[in-house]
């Protein structure tokens, strides 16, 4: 947590505290109090000072973990299990005796406890500047390094998964298939489908082995996308069933590291056999835009400026982006990246209307190309804004064809 | 989703519509509109129907996967990228268009979005009994089956735990350790630490193999707990470092099924060496108090009563309950269980205060004893109540020793 930030971000607040109401799983929570309680527990800053209150069986492990000033617990306030009124009332009187009487929350936060707070008579705002998140966008070294490290656990599980499309054998229109069971030779793979040890090679398997090594890695996710065809056409699709040559095959990995909770962010296209002239020149232009887009990071620069950069080779390119097209559902349909730290998408978003970056910030910056009748194609870098441009965390090389 | 106890659990609803403002992550969210949106979206219940608000990266899938009876994108209201506000009146335009005038939302939904709609003249109460976690609670057959099949990866993650375990070596007070290494050699490895292939087992490798082994069976989980000795007697420690001979180890393993995000939970408690006496009293009161608890589950008794059976086993033993001592730090101080589902902790609470059991709640029965100067035990089955008692789901041994 950058204290310092916080203090000035949080200087000119409308209320007397700012409240978090939230499990780990909240990035905004997570980042204020440091601690990683498994469920909801509150966090009140207040002149510049952080105060946690969790439950008893959290107690001791907060003391420890929280990077807070007071740490209390649930029978500091003579709280057992009492029910929703007992428990609200709880924590009005944890805020009021803090000096508290009116809290800003964040946009997220719950509006249970904000309006049981109402009832008892403490103000609640609603922070729609979403200032803790703000705050989390711009990182300390210490920050840039635990997203490095998840970065390099990434670029494993890339290599895991590029060795396992690489290898692939291809079912051919006639021959036998190789190491095929009974099922691969009952004819029911189709000519052109990937094969791995005779079966199948599906989404599912490359999944697997990308999330495996990310776990050997001190990583996890559980929403890997390995998407070949039609479906990488979609940028959401996760992807499923076999992969097929001649495709393009979008490998996203977005890990977040065990111990910091840190994450990265990496894509590559992979396509085995020959990719269409079509795939070609979009995997071409799609390289270009991510040169572009990087090229246009700097301090003062805008998300909206590095996002026009990318936007711009494809447009010269005659290809459909939001800009020329805001309902196409081909070209490049989304935005060029986002931040990543705590939250896999953070601020700053590369978009338009996006915000001026600023040293510390770190982020993606993804191009694509998509079209289900021709498949997708995006890579994307992972980079820190620096004093004068940015640092590109990524080392894993970019090529197409494997 | 069940239809039918849906449409009864919100007939008396005080308001026109249910809305649900959020991703994936929210099992009411997950439930009732059936669909694994990445980013929050709206989910509305009206009427008996049920209408989803995607953004245009969504569409696709949302109409392919939703449970809904309508699918609408942000381009339907003319909403392209517009900041908060615009998106603000967009949601109060989806909610008055299907005549909706006044929304429940549940405690833990978005106050932004409350406020939001408030300030666009929309009525909206908080449903503080969270009436949709209510209808979760009761699964029907194929959500059963669910849990079912996420339990059996869960059994595969424990033996992989309990074989790595129980094949330790241990290293001596004299004799060189086996295999070891340099670090090994330098006499680092305390007497009684557990040695795989000549290293410290440490719970972070016990936690890997267990997490390696759900991805292969198509679960994943990223909180594994596996404490021993002083770590153990916190029952929410996950645990770190070498694990020892003679200490109760506690592995707590709680995944997830990728495929229909249902969750499974079981704990087991493992000793390699001599347990001290008083931990094999421990174990065998823990036993005992898991046979009691789960012989009060039938319908129509009450998670207190469950709970309650469980705590008299070991009042009647002399360890203090919250029941004997609402302050205590030490003896059986958590709940009997919980509900399991699309949250791995959900209703109905086996504690003071439970509510009463019907037909289809899966729930755990977890007692446990925990002192720091003695260590932690708990025992966890996960069973779901039948029309005449319950059916155990759990197919592991219950052994202390391995």
């Amino acid at each position: 947590m950058n204290r310092e930030r916080l203090g000035d971000r949080l200087a000119d607040l409308p209320t007397d505290g700012y409240l978090i109401d939230a499990s780990q799983d909240d990035a905004n929570q997570l980042y204020l109090s440091g601690f990683t309680g498994p469920d909801p527990f509150l966090t009140l800053y207040a002149d510049g000072e952080v105060h946690v209150l969790v439950g008893g069986l959290e107690y001791g492990r907060a003391r420890k973990e929280a990077a807070a000033d007071t740490v209390e617990r649930h029978a500091d306030y003579d709280y057992e299990y009492g029910g929703r009124e007992a428990r609200n009332d709880m924590y009005a009187r944890f805020v009021r005796e803090k000096g508290v009487e009116s809290v800003s929350m964040p946009p997220r936060g719950p509006v249970g406890t904000a309006d049981a707070l109402r009832e008892r008579g403490i103000d609640v705002a609603v922070d729609t500047d979403d200032r803790i998140r703000e705050v989390r966008a711009v990182k300390t070294d210490e920050e840039v390094d635990a997203v490095r490290d998840a970065q390099r656990a990434n670029e494993a599980a890339m290599r895991a998964a590029e060795e396992l499309i690489a290898e692939a054998d291809v079912a051919g229109e006639d021959a036998p298939v190789e190491g095929g069971d009974a099922s691969a030779d009952d004819g029911e793979v189709e000519p052109g489908t990937l094969l791995y040890e005779g079966e199948p090679l599906t989404s599912e398997r490359v999944t697997e082995e990308i999330e495996v090594t990310l776990l050997r890695h001190g990583c996890a996710l559980d929403q890997t996308i390995v998407a070949g065809g039609a479906q990488a056409a979609d940028p959401h699709d996760r992807g499923s069933g076999p992969l097929r040559a001649n495709e393009a095959i979008i490998v996203d990995i977005f890990p977040r590291s065990k111990a910091t909770k840190y994450n990265a962010d990496m894509t590559r296209t992979f396509c085995v056999g020959e990719p269409s002239e079509t795939l070609r020149e979009w995997y071409d232009l799609t390289e270009r835009a991510l040169d572009a887009a990087l090229d246009a990071v700097e301090p003062g620069a805008t998300g909206e400026d590095v996002h026009a950069a990318a936007c711009e080779v494809y447009e010269d390119a005659g290809e459909p982006t939001f800009r020329t097209d805001p309902e196409t559902e081909t070209g490049f349909i989304h935005s060029t990246g986002h931040g990543v730290g705590l939250d896999v998408h953070e601020s700053p978003r590369l978009a338009s209307g996006g915000e001026e970056l600023e040293p510390g910030h770190v982020i993606t910056v993804e191009p694509g190309l998509y079209d289900p009748d021709v498949g997708g194609v995006r890579i994307e870098d992972i980079a820190v804004v620096t004093e004068d441009g940015y640092e590109n965390l990524t080392a894993y090389p970019i090529e197409f064809e494997v």
